[in-house]
């Protein structure tokens, strides 16, 4: 499929690719760009990459496809040191989990005989780094693509098949509609789940204590609220009107909830909370 | 300590309790009271119970202690029933989740040679039923007793040394206290799940399909709100005051996040994510 395949920032989701990658022999050469020798030596240890270089221009010089795996916030640096020395017909894409303007901005960073190609697969991230890599992430995980008018076709033909190679269910989707419904199933719990946290340090709650008593309902959000905060704030602000608009329907609809309660609307909390139950199959499906 | 403890309801909460009072050999004689038969059978047959009556006054009238552990809205009925065939110096306590005025109210019911102690033993619930029952559900659970100044000192201390005996550590708490901290800790978890699955039925995100691309954020929320929809629709009505109270300032909260996101403010957003961590250290210790 590839001949060379250079993975940017190799950690938990940057290694189980090019684990993924080796083990299904779709490409002749996996290699690593990052900063620190360490996690490379251990991802050549792990076999998720055959080699590494610290120098970027060299690392993808010869890259049919390039994948960044780094944080959203460096992907468009990233991208202008690349592009004067990517190879004819090169690809790149990335597993950033927002979306939105970056994708045009990206595409038009790219020299005339390269592509750029947004990708996002939706995979587990309890634990992080290239030592928590597994081959198997991306099997039935889903792939969301993110092609925009100027996107080449060829290109997202053969990323497209990439993922499939390694496993996943791939779908296309506007970029702006990825950040909406990932603000909604992703990004919006995680806010949820820190007011949470924060509303118990409120004046009129900490003088009780309440965390000494907590509960299972309560536990149950500490451990989304346990996440990297450095990871939550970039991905808050990169993808804030999505957000913003997640928040303004949940707090309507919280609303819409308190009124229930107060008017005694038991038959109403009743239907709310089977809705619930329908949405928890279809998720867990 | 007790000769005769009857049980009414045996579920996972009432059949956890005799099968740890037998195993401790604190009771002579534990009798069950309810509605279904077959329940009722199952109870004796894993021991959670001696024998049972499936009739009030004859199932209570031995009993030096009676535990309630149906749903909080039969506290009173059932009450107004035992009453007039209480032993003298029974104790009534119960295992509800919801306390407040309810605790005056049972107290009050109680006849001159009774006490009435309210309880209420933190406990997992995501099983139910007897057959969920062990006898080990109790250990190091928080259990609040809420005494009120009429309550009875020794029936106190006698309720206190039964939930210490099965292994729980017992604190005590003003019945309006324990309501509003379960609010926040177990309630409003429940109320904010339950939100943000509704609002994944609003017209402006519905079209989307949000659920076909549920993250593991969504997921943890969605386990929560599997529970029984009666079960929190009783909670929330008869603890409406201080869950409506949890759902203002969890609104405040909400709104102060999103304004730091909508001004930029990484710097605060990731003190409140290390407050979060934070609490989910004391949480979950």
């Amino acid at each position: 499929m590839f001949n060379q395949v250079t993975i940017i920032g190799v950690g938990l989701i940057g290694g189980s690719l090019g684990l993924a990658l080796k083990k299904k022999k779709v490409v002749k050469s996996v290699v690593g760009y990052g900063r620190r020798r360490g996690a490379l030596n251990k991802a050549v240890s792990i076999q998720a990459i055959d080699r590494y270089c610290l120098t970027l221009p060299k690392a993808i010089k010869d890259a049919d496809l390039v994948c960044l795996t780094t944080p959203v916030g460096t992907f468009e640096s990233l991208c202008r040191i690349m592009a004067p020395h990517l190879k004819e017909g090169a690809i790149v894409t990335d597993a950033g989990s927002v979306k939105g303007a970056l994708v045009k901005t990206l595409t038009n960073l790219m020299p005339e005989h390269a592509s750029f190609v947004g990708g996002h697969p939706i995979a587990g991230r309890e634990k992080s780094g290239v030592m928590a890599a597994t081959g198997t992430l991306y099997k039935g995980c889903r792939t969301i693509l993110t092609p925009i008018p100027e996107t080449n076709r060829d290109a997202l033909k053969k990323v497209k098949a990439l993922w499939e190679a390694v496993g996943a269910n791939v779908f296309e989707l506007d970029p702006f509609d990825h950040d909406r419904i990932l603000s909604f199933v992703s990004h919006l719990p995680h806010v949820v789940a820190y007011a949470l946290m924060e509303m118990l340090t409120h004046p009129r709650i900490a003088p009780l204590n309440p965390v000494e008593y907590s509960a299972g309902g309560l536990r149950d959000f500490t451990r989304i609220a346990a996440s990297s905060p450095e990871m939550w704030r970039d991905i808050f602000l990169a993808n804030k009107d999505a957000v913003v608009e997640g928040i303004d329907i949940y707090q309507e609809t919280l609303e819409k909830i308190k009124k229930k309660i107060l008017i005694n609307d038991g038959a109403g909390l009743i239907e709310i909370f089977n809705r619930a139950n329908d949405i928890r199959e279809q998720a867990i499906r």
